[in-house]
């Protein structure tokens, strides 16, 4: 499961890094909780995040939302992940933390981390056997909200 | 063996980030070496390094006091690890060589490049069956000793 | 499969990371593809690379060329890498993705990221049985070329 898992997170940075950004709905299943927002809230117990989302449709909409703003084009972005923590999986249903950081290419060259945070996943399998998130949430180490918005983290 | 080391790796810089600095030295066995070191030194072949310690008991102290100095309070970490690369391991003990980056997070969102190195650890199995490390030879690129002593690396 | 191009990944960028450069070019076949391009010139199909090589000899005289330079001595490299991406292994033979950040890290200890991007490589089994890259084209998000010719990538 670990393989299969990391792969899912890998395809679904990718789909982000290479503007594929109409993919990335489709690794959440239609009901699912999707969620970024700060450590300093999440270790204070707050639900509410700075981006939120309850279905597949709301993901899909906030991708159409940064088509239609057009900052996404400005610039790159390239993911790199750790391996997941696990925790079940056997019975078609797991969880798994993963660390994440973002880079953000600039179109003049330069390079600088856009994010650094970590995912705390609820997966299940769907009615194909793939697995797909069922709950995401992205606690960002920053506490600064202006770059949260640019892309899917 | 890789997935386990992996996650053995992977759990250890978790309890970092996430604050749980005193789960770290439960990863080690209770007689273990651990030193941070330089490239530089690593390849001169320089025994000491600028932290050294070869107890678990050790590894307790300077958790306590980090704490009392309350230096890593005050900001955020970050590990993005690689694969490890591994040899041994059928006979319960192995050897893997991992690379390391680490990004810290400022109160003002500021993030850069913390450390960045290469773990050569010497592990085995403990009585319960679960890897432990024997020894962790922490080798960073930068020569600048200052930062070394903020967090566990 | 997975296990294994993972660890061949690491085991390529370790021998960079630890200065045996002369290492690299034995994770090619003899007769390869290896290209280094822009994330700009990739999506509009360009075929041309910044950097260029269609056998062994050739990264061999690119290791050469460095050495003479004396370009890479000065400063040290870290990678970071994904887990790969795969496409078929089965009959010897596949494809992978795998993303890519470099650390670097000056004499005076300042860190900076180098290069962000992505492998996209080919793979299969030598008579040995031993995976090596058939071709790798790496894909920079930079535009910025004189960064690209410093270390292999």
């Amino acid at each position: 499961m670990l393989g299969e898992i990391a792969a899912l997170n890998g395809a679904c940075a990718s789909a982000i890094d290479s503007g594929r950004l109409e993919d990335w709905p489709g690794f959440f299943h239609d009901r699912c909780l999707y969620k970024i927002t700060t450590a300093d809230n999440h270790e204070k117990g707050y639900q509410a995040g700075l981006i939120y989302a309850d279905s597949r449709a709301m993901l899909e909409d906030r991708i159409a939302a940064l088509r239609e703003a057009n900052i996404y084009e400005r610039q790159r972005y390239r993911y790199s992940l750790g391996m997941p923590l696990m925790a079940g999986g056997s019975d078609g249903t797991g969880t798994a933390e993963t660390s994440c950081l973002v880079v953000r290419t600039m179109r003049d060259g330069q390079m600088m981390i856009f994010a650094a945070g970590v995912y705390l996943d609820k997966l299940h399998r769907d009615s194909a056997g793939a697995w797909r998130y069922a709950e995401r949430i992205v606690v960002c180490d920053s506490q600064r909200f202006d770059t949260l918005l640019a892309i899917p983290l």
